[in-house]
């Protein structure tokens, strides 16, 4: 054993197979000379890929055998009761038995969820897991959390969202004071529904830099790092907003292929129209944080190529440096111990 | 009184001033010949405005004086009480007396929404109004409401909504059978909250044209031509995709002015870049219906400048050649008596 971080990576999970998976091993390992990672999956299919990519003897890389795939319209409680020797299942047992500091999944959402809950348990003081996920914004990102873990989301349980997610961010990008905002219709206190507002007070007397009610074009404006919602406004939020970068994109190529004139146009643009896209590609922001957790899972998208589940691999490791569950479980623990105090 | 469409303007709300009123009025008379304006206002500025676009006589243009203005910040209720000689309130009036057709408002959201409902009241059937508006979509538009008329919405207030939003699109667009989806955290039937299932169960058995749930991306993507959501869920979205809006277009001027090449390739790409953004432009989806009351009422965004006010405009126009409060009426009582007859 090393002092490097061993990351989980369940190999059979998402749309495009386990091919897409290893390659993106193959490529941080060369990214990262600190870690190692473990493929869980058939050994077989594993096997046959890592010898196409002439890697079969990587001293970082090893295979831990699954012989089932948590399918991507399994039911959560089927793929619990059903699937205990699923690749997704074994991936977060690593974690478990502190066989990896991490794990990461392209399968199915609620299977991950559920499977994760059970396995790994909640930390204390936290009553639900939250996915968070990191939106580009004009002067750097910002991350956002519940994106659809929870349908709903009491007061307290948004407080607790807003203590994770400024963890989150005082770990992974070393900001001190994370500025924390409530997403809401409106900016002025007495707009919104009582869940938010009760939330708000909660956040005004805590030790969080709470910022106030945000709304969602705050979100992209680069004025706060943790944007606090239910996973149900969240998700519609998020999906909202990766619709209208795709609607942009289809204008952007409608209008640089119209004519002769206007292709010519775009072949003289291309450098720049390539750095935009690098910028905007949701690629480079894929990997969803599952916090609450007494461990690291993280989500990658189903869709993901190669360079999307390396960035999710990326955000594991970086979870997986800063030890982000001990940091929130310290900080609840603090808090609690501060309210006994009160009380 | 001839078959003209009059449409009462409140030339003193939003935030750019009366000004801006006048000049989209002066605009749109002469863009429709169908149409007359009431600029509701004080006369003496709305006068010297007329004065210098030397529009003092045009015969499909008068002045109805108001000693009153409704500000931003005022709270509906002091709106309703003690400004009731506002060119808010008395724009209202006009369409409650049918001395016009429709009105337009740039004013506070929050004074208009209490004021329309007090003056003009719901149609029977119909709980609270919804605010409703246009989004581009791939290839075309989508309507989306509620956008934050209320804080929240029973699933027979979202059955209200969608009936309300069909009539809207039949009407105003021809569409005879219009695609209706239900906003929700994914398409799975088992996902959402009860709200929204309850919601989805009413519309499967109803006469619309009902689709299903849908996602935030989807609200762009074409497949769908009404999107129902409560008011704090559309309020979030829409701001969302605005955010993302603006996040690109600061991509897009800081990779274009990035370098000297990169400002000549600018030049260059001029006319796609201008066809671009008046593809996006917000101001050409500017002028949200106030669906739900006994008449016409178009919400038209406080920064609008004379372009965007002048498009609220054409839609008060377009609902009042459609008559849609008689429309939607109508498709409420239907449905009403059916419901008597099997019970």
């Amino acid at each position: 054993m090393t002092d490097n971080y061993r990351i989980a990576l369940d190999a059979m999970g998402g749309d495009l197979g386990h091919g897409v998976v290893v390659e993106a091993a193959v490529k941080s390992l060369t990214r990262f000379a600190d870690i190692e990672l473990i493929l869980v999956g058939d050994e077989t299919l594993i096997g046959k890929e890592l010898s196409r990519l002439k890697q079969d003897n990587h001293s970082r890389l090893s295979i831990h055998h699954a012989t089932q795939v948590v399918d991507m319209d399994d039911e959560p409680r089927n793929a619990l009761r059903n699937k205990k020797g699923s690749s997704m299942r074994l991936a977060i047992n690593l974690v478990k038995e502190g066989a990896a500091n991490a794990c990461v999944s392209g399968g199915n959402t609620g299977a991950l969820m559920a499977t994760a809950k059970f396995v790994l348990k909640m930390l204390p003081g936290i009553d639900r897991p939250a996915i968070t996920a990191t939106i580009p914004s004009i002067n750097g990102q910002t991350h956002m959390l519940d994106l659809g873990a929870n349908v709903d989301a009491l007061p307290d349980q948004l407080f607790q969202f807003a203590v994770m997610g400024a963890e989150l961010v005082t770990a992974v990008e070393g900001v001190s004071n994370p500025r924390v905002g409530l997403l809401n219709m409106g900016q002025e206190a007495f707009k919104g529904n009582d869940k938010v507002k009760d939330a708000g007070r909660m956040l005004e007397e805590s030790d969080l830099n709470y910022i106030g009610f945000v709304e969602g074009d705050d979100i992209t404006m680069g004025d706060v790092d943790v944007v606090v919602c239910d996973g149900f406004v969240g998700n519609v939020s998020l999906k909202s907003m990766e619709g209208v970068a795709k609607l942009i994109t289809t204008y952007m190529k409608e209008e640089f292929t119209r004519s002769l004139l206007a292709r010519l146009v775009a072949f003289i643009s291309l450098p720049l129209l390539k750095s935009m896209k690098r910028r905007m590609d949701p690629r480079n922001y894929n990997g969803a944080s599952l916090l609450g957790l007494q461990g690291i899972v993280i989500k990658s998208h189903g869709g993901s190529d190669s360079v999307a589940f390396a960035n999710a691999i990326k955000i594991a490791r970086l979870e997986a440096m800063n030890n982000v569950p001990a940091r929130i479980d310290k900080h609840i623990e603090t808090m609690l111990n501060s309210q006994k105090e009160i009380s």
